[in-house]
């Protein structure tokens, strides 16, 4: 890992233009039926040619065996080491809405969820309710009180809410509530450390009187948090790197990455042709493009191996638009694997292809998991990523005399 | 990293014998009209016929999108770590002309510039201007006495000027004046630590009668310094290697360098074959030869793609008589990437190749950034060089029992 410091003091200001296309959970792992990953079955013409031109290697979003969540696996993508750069999952989601987060805010992600009479939990995700439900039961939420502290309650969609707890010495150094499993009752929240003991009270406190406000409302009666979080500081793109740097995505938590580093969130549409026409719209003013597709990795979630294939041949259907605004260079990768015979994220190295007319293109002709492993990038660390897009749009010093 | 102190107890005094022959500048870039690098065009029979030979690979000088200078990257070839052994550009520009620095000395890289009446930077290297000039100023400026420091200057080649202090408790910890843009004046040197108030008082009373000096010598009429350094103490080879190194260069940048990490310093000539005479002369005193070739650099930094081709097959001419001493093992690489078409120093990875009779050889057939892609090597940190080289010459003892 090079200091930031002296990354920022290699860092030039140029005209020349970053793309950074993030299509979220794309590697995948062979349908036992063919062999074949979904990259590898779609019909993906533009993509193929791309990684024809590229120099192509496998990424690896932490290390070997690690599975990332949206945060460290974006975060590496940035050029951040994902260890110790680790932003909860509160943050992430209070992000992801545009909650206007302060220093000393403690956030946590909520999601409604079905107890039994017994206070078992039997769904921890209230049967992925409608947002409109949601809605509905944040209003009645938004009238529990605790005294010392001021909280926020925001829908983000289905069943799943942010939590935010404004006052005087909060900790983030509590438990999650959510037991991760159907079957057990919720946990109680506890202080990982002394000095978080007042937190957990005024959490627990909330949760009690969540459990009341909601008893009637089955199937959403009762809360589960996790990923307890305060705001990090993470050095800005534009100090770093001397970026302008804008976001471009669909999903509020992605839009929410960005912000996190600095990048200014370009309003877009539903689809990545309009993510495209975003990014048309605006490419006179950035230099770096960070574009987010989620498609990939819901349709992978979903254990939809033809959703996913479909999802990666929407991608490579606008692609020439997004070459045709002639990005210096250009990567393409995901943040991890989500394969949908394992319907989650998982652990496998990534495809990658970087384009830039300063490398010397190799041997890959198909943008798969398999032929990326022939590529000359090899095998690496996501987090290496951005010097190769810096080195590459010729935006970085020499190190050195 | 491994620790120094665990290197030099592994390390064990053999009679085998190492060569590193450094192309410095080796790794290119495709010319568009053929695709081809500047390797790949090279008739080379002898440097393929090595590669057939060899363990082959591509070595990341610093990390992977990160352009070195001449210092850096040849540290990580000598096996240290080039973020964390930063050696200064004042003292490799003093190392470059053979200037005899002593330990206490404070050197500084001062550029000849143009200022305008107002006293504002018009151009941050004065025209260029010949390197006669500088020798007519560089007299004029020796004139310049500062009380309690004895001053050093030294023409390196046109604007290029090395500046020394010698004295009591200079101090490195200065900023620099060079602005690193035109249409600003001249920064002041300010100390970085309190302990460095005295050191920038004296500097900028010499950069004050520097301009009066050079005031009637326009566009030559002004300093600009940068990279004030102090020599470093870098762990020895023969400490950390137990070897007994040897440094054969026609430029005094790099048998300064080598002179850095405990090498004596060989006289030779003009020429490759020159440097491999000298190399045959001292072939019975030394077990570690580091040879430098710098025309691979010189061509490419001047974008002359034929010239950097010629250099290559002169290097494969004497290549023979180099192998005909017999060293146990040989390593063949450059110290970084210097592509005709960016006439300059690149991030791109360096083809490296290690012949050893305890390696299991791979398929590589030509020694080209395309074919060493496919080595055994893969893309490794070059600073894992010195240790490949050590325990192939089997002069490491066992670590851990």
């Amino acid at each position: 890992m090079i200091p930031y410091e002296l990354i920022s003091e290699l860092s030039m200001k140029t005209p020349s233009k970053i793309v950074l296309l993030v299509m979220d959970g794309l590697g995948g792992l062979p349908r036992p039926e063919t062999g074949l990953t979904e990259l590898a079955t779609a019909t993906k013409p533009n993509l193929d040619a791309l990684a024809r031109e590229s120099i192509c290697g496998l990424s690896t979003p932490i290390v070997p065996g690690i599975t990332p969540g949206s945060g460290p696996a974006h975060l590496a993508l940035f050029g951040y080491d994902p260890i110790s750069c680790y932003v909860g999952r509160g943050v992430l989601s209070a992000l992801g809405i545009g909650f206007p987060l302060e220093a000393t805010d403690l956030a946590v992600r909520a999601n409604l969820a079905t107890v039994n009479d017994q206070g078992v939990v039997v769904d921890r995700r209230a049967g992925r309710i409608s947002t409109e439900k949601n809605r509905e039961l944040v209003a009645l939420l938004r009238q529990i009180k605790i005294p010392g502290v001021e909280i926020f309650l925001e829908t983000e969609s289905m069943h799943r809410v942010v939590l935010i707890f404004r006052g005087p010495d909060l900790s983030a150094a509590l438990s999650d509530t959510d037991p991760q499993q159907v079957g057990v009752p919720p946990l109680p929240c506890t202080a990982l450390e002394p000095s978080g003991q007042h937190t957990a009270d005024v959490v627990n406190q909330f949760i009690a009187a969540a459990r009341q406000t909601l008893k009637e409302h089955h199937p959403a009666n009762a809360l589960l948090l996790r990923g307890f979080a305060k705001y990090p500081h993470l050095p800005q793109f534009g100090d770093v790197y001397k970026l302008r740097a804008c976001a471009t995505a669909t999903y509020p938590m992605y839009r929410g990455l960005g912000r996190l580093v600095g990048m200014d969130v370009l309003k877009t549409g539903e689809t990545f042709a309009d993510e495209i026409a975003t990014v048309r719209q605006n490419w006179a003013d950035y230099d770096f493009f960070f574009i987010h597709y989620k498609y990939t990795d819901t349709t992978g979630e979903d254990g939809d191996f033809p959703a996913k294939v479909r999802a990666i041949e929407e991608v490579d259907r606008s692609l020439p638009d997004l070459l045709a605004l002639g990005p210096d260079v250009i990567a393409v990768t995901g943040d991890h694997s989500t394969p949908s015979i394992l319907r989650a994220h998982s652990w496998n190295p990534v495809p990658y292809m970087l384009r830039s007319r300063y490398e010397v293109s190799d041997s890959v002709e198909q943008f798969t998991e398999r032929a990326c492993q022939r590529g000359t990038l090899g095998r690496f660390p996501a987090m290496q990523s951005m010097l190769m897009l810096m080195g590459n749009a010729l935006k970085l010093e020499k190190y050195g005399a």
